[in-house]
């Protein structure tokens, strides 16, 4: 019943120590943001973009905002997963186009966006919950997509969010929720951490 | 450059309607959840547990408190993705068995649970941020392997936390961060919706 796929999410694991010198080519990095970017969504808000720090001078300002800690420098690349402010206009602009291109159905465009505007307009905390939520499930998306050609990753939330907003020119309203480093796996870095079993944490309603 | 996975991703969709009639069997569904438990969670704190209505007097209790939304019944199983609250004992108790078998090394666990408590404890924003966070990963990885043997999800916000945490009893402390259906979708449901141009949202430092 196995697949490569779960064979994959098996046996990945945070690589915590990358090997210097792999080099990503932007066109790979940005292929792989693409794979991130089919992530779902709530009412499809793409609520997310990208920072990518991919030469010395970037992931050494990242490295200052993040505890000095060696993965950022060593990573061939660094992504910072902001989170965006829910944007009713422009998710109004997009469905009405796949609504023009008969994905949607018609109307779909100036429901949701009504429906956006209800649920995060002066409410800071879903805002907030929204865009953790969105950018974690892109991370994870990205994540898979870059072991699955053999580079290693690693989420990382250890960086000071006041200092990564002032360093990569964060808007007042975005959140920076993570951090994605990617590169080629150190050969002393720990090896996938034990699970606790599932019996323990699943149940039946 | 494509491969089986990233194919796999590029393809996904959000399952908006599904066919009944599926039956998942439950080690299937334990099989899923095993693989959703290889996502990566900060500090190693597995800060998730998953409750599965996959029966229909379960299913119609969740649709109830979700809106009346018919994918619940209508999915195969739908997994309550709730959010724990870091527990630094049961880390330490984890991280020194793994200690014990040579995978980490000695004193993380120590270390690691001191720094689980001083950064969640009497902090509730931290906690809420780190349940959305690690559920969010777990609850892509989950969507991604049960895509890949030919089911279909849909993750799902659209449900009233407090409805949901009453029926499913949910301590107060625990938070229910999205519902994932998962099941055989339906031959009238909405293809993949556009994605904004990556070049829209990613940058470089």
């Amino acid at each position: 019943m196995s697949n490569p796929v779960q064979d994959l999410i098996s046996k990945r694991v945070s690589a915590g120590l990358f090997s210097p010198g792999l080099q990503l080519e932007r066109p790979a990095i940005e292929r792989l943001i693409g794979l991130a970017m089919r992530a779902p969504s709530a009412y499809h808000l793409q609520n997310w973009r990208f920072i990518v720090a991919d030469t010395d001078a970037a992931k050494q300002r990242l490295r200052a905002v993040s505890y000095n800690q060696s993965k950022v420098t060593e990573a061939a690349a660094v992504v910072i997963m902001v989170g965006t402010k829910p944007d009713a206009d422009r998710l109004q602009a997009d469905l009405a186009r796949a609504v023009a291109a008969s994905v949607l159905p018609r109307g779909i465009d100036a429901e949701w966006a009504a429906a956006v505007r209800a649920k995060y307009d002066g409410n800071p905390e879903a805002v907030r919950d929204e865009a953790i939520r969105s950018v974690s499930l892109a991370a994870a998306t990205l994540m898979i997509a870059a072991d699955s050609e053999g580079l290693a990753t690693c989420p990382m939330n250890g960086f000071d969010p006041a200092g990564v907003a002032r360093e990569f020119h964060l808007a007042a309203d975005e959140i920076p929720v993570m951090l994605v480093a990617i590169g080629q796996i150190a050969p002393e870095a720990w090896s996938q951490k034990p699970r606790l079993p599932v019996a323990e944490l699943l149940s039946y309603a």
